[in-house]
């Protein structure tokens, strides 16, 4: 069994609006989360609101990294699309260089990239692309940290190339026994009860191990808790998740050191 | 008076297609120019086209820049658009940072930046404008030459922010004696003729000067000259132009350092 | 003096948001409003949008319009762009077919269409992109009503082409002497305070006439009066404009008769 | 057997340009084929070019249809995308109205419809998508034209909603024997010959059937030939098609009268 952590990180995704949009309360999250994913302008995001999240996060002393997307404002990332390989490489390569010079600009490096919806569903099944999302980290700043999703193509990819790499779970998804989340359509799939977020958070964290829809503990290296940012209860499970790991001596604190 | 180049070098816009779309012929180009202006996704390129566009500048042993432009891709960058100031620093900061990502990706990094279009016009014209672009560049990498047209806003706001400026003329376009370019519609605005616009190049590069259409001389540093690359007589009048100044023993070579 | 009028229009704004992206408060605005003025797709809106706004402004019995803007969904088609008056009259002939077509689907026909935003300020000031966007009303569809801003080329342009044309005024706005709306930077630009905007409504619909920030009365056919949407005080100012006119005898209803 | 046609329709694609990019050789296309499918704005063409295409057609005495695909001028409509049935027949919906006024405007209304691409490939291979897009044709406007692949969902889809239907098949492609294409990267798949696919389509029209890449014939109606428009060898293949065509005795019209 994987070591417990004696402290977690905290993810959410951020500056996701778009001109005139805003979506999710990134103002209250960051006084909850230690890691922003800030969108990168294919999926969300624009120059302005990536320089002004980039701004805010040094501000609440939060980490920032990039989260690129497919390049569907429309579908918000999360339609699937097909890519070759290649084409998803120079994608991310494009989005890391975009939030690198702004989050420069804003005087707050990012040190880490994460895929964001459909994109990250991609590389968390398909090895291959995997590799290709990898590729671009480290062909535009090997330095970056890569974080995944546990049990994913994309872990393995990013050790294979020398990456280092941090894995995030979900406090509000339910498991299935692969290690993949279970279909939002799914009964069940989706935890809207705080508490019960929290309490999955706890017990993942002190285990290990995430605990499946049938009750199996899968064990895995727990870097990073992943919240939502843009449900209904989205802060409500955020602070319930921070205060419960907080009660039982997680401590909350950015994977990625701050620059 | 200026002093006369015994070097200059010949830049071009390159990388300007999107998706399925090409437009000029950048093979050719990169044969005779020594600089090549890359797009940088807003008003043309894709990372596809940036990538392919850094790696083939390498192998032609072409020194490459970010171009970046307005978000206006219908209109080619070419429309005049509203922008804050605020907002043209970090669009442009923003272009500044997908470039140097898939450059280095293509093992071949920037080493200079050049506005395009109608942000182009607007940093020549306005002084705030400018100084918000090269606030950019300062902000990104202030490594990164300042390539300015000659006699406008933009040279003055490079300097003051204490930046490596080079400066270009047009060896087909007609000056007014205001050292600005006459407007397009304008009787002999744009040359068309290779071996006139030869001539024109050695003459002001001999004279460190450029002739406006009233036959005055307007002293300049001449670092660099534009050749487009979108007209039907693109190639002709670059290679007029290179062979005009050799011929004259005018050395032609980037003024960036090739990495 | 004009006529004061017995009965007046209500429009605002809707279906303003972008896929996963919503902006104003349509549900409760269509309980206020007489008319509904729907997005196209260029600076807001979608087809999905388009189509669920058509549908439920014909569950309200509000009267529906093309509200087509220039095509900057970033900028919300706010940034005035350069355009020629050609491509005015083909960009808002796009988004009127775009709109009849979705609101067919809906079972709910358009029957106006009223100008957006910086393309909105271009035709109330330049009389030839005026009779451009007018033109191209003429050439779709020359039954729909061209909703206009009182004062501005656009009206003149309307009735120069034989258009059906209804005049709107602005209940939250202060008005120069020129009949132009004054800059919203300026001291008392906007209204904030519900009861103000409904008296001076009242006022205006009274006096058949334009209030200026001076004190003077500029007489004007007023057949529609605008609220905005997207405003923190959006809903109030409506609810109060709606009931100041109606306790006053007012009749409120769609200028256009519903289909 | 089917009947064999006396005359057939020839259909290219055209308007695929955007702004300042132009693709294929619409001028001299439009004197070989008798129907121009027009890009509606979302995978390629632009109010400017809807405009100038369907102005060209009308003055060369061509039919024109609306050519709607999923919004990705990116990928140029060539990339699968997830979309539910609903969004297939909005987006569907809001192009063919584009497509209608712009038609409108220049004179010269649409007849029929016919997919694009990626999305083209969805509605033959999925009746549910077919439906859908069906659906929207029957929303908008019943008197439109459905032009259909043959052997595929749409076919079926289309009649089973009362449209009227014409079926194309392609001279330069092979075809499986399940009467789908063989994928482009198979060997043979695409034929370059103009001579051999010249032949193809007389053979083609005269048996009334398909001929598979394995030698069968699968009978088919055959309203139209499709010929490809953005291939090095489109027009020679366009020319020798309807040369021997008409050699044979094969009259070449638009399935749809011209209005």
């Amino acid at each position: 069994m994987a070591q417990a952590a004696k402290a977690v990180d905290l993810n959410s995704d951020m500056g996701e609006g778009f001109g005139a949009y805003s979506i999710g309360n990134d103002a209250a999250l960051l006084d909850i989360v230690t890691s922003a994913n800030v969108a990168c302008g294919f999926h969300a995001g624009d120059p302005e609101i990536m320089a002004s999240t980039f701004a805010l996060a040094r501000e609440r002393n939060v980490a920032v990294g990039a989260h690129p997307g497919y390049q569907d404002l429309w579908g918000f990332g999360r339609r699937a699309m097909t890519h070759t390989n290649g084409e998803i490489e120079r994608l991310v390569a494009y989005q890391i260089g975009a939030a690198q010079a702004l989050s420069a600009y804003a005087g707050h490096p990012i040190t880490y990239v994460k895929a964001h919806g459909a994109l990250s569903h991609h590389v968390f099944a398909q090895p291959d692309a995997a590799l290709a999302f990898c590729r671009a980290i480290k062909a535009v700043d090997s330095s970056l940290v890569c974080l995944v999703m546990a049990f994913g193509a994309q872990e393995r990819a990013a050790r294979d190339l020398g990456l280092e790499v941090r894995t995030e779970i979900f406090a509000d998804r339910a498991y299935a026994d692969t290690g993949g989340l279970m279909p939002r359509g799914a009964e069940g799939a989706v935890i809207h009860d705080p508490e019960q977020a929290a309490e999955r958070a706890v017990r993942m964290v002190r285990e290990g191990a995430v605990v499946t829809a049938t009750g199996k503990l899968l064990p895995t290296q727990i870097d990073s808790i992943c919240v939502h940012s843009d449900t209904p209860d989205a802060i409500s499970i955020a602070k319930a998740v921070r205060a419960g790991l907080e009660s039982n001596s997680v401590a909350i604190r950015a994977f990625a050191p701050l620059p």
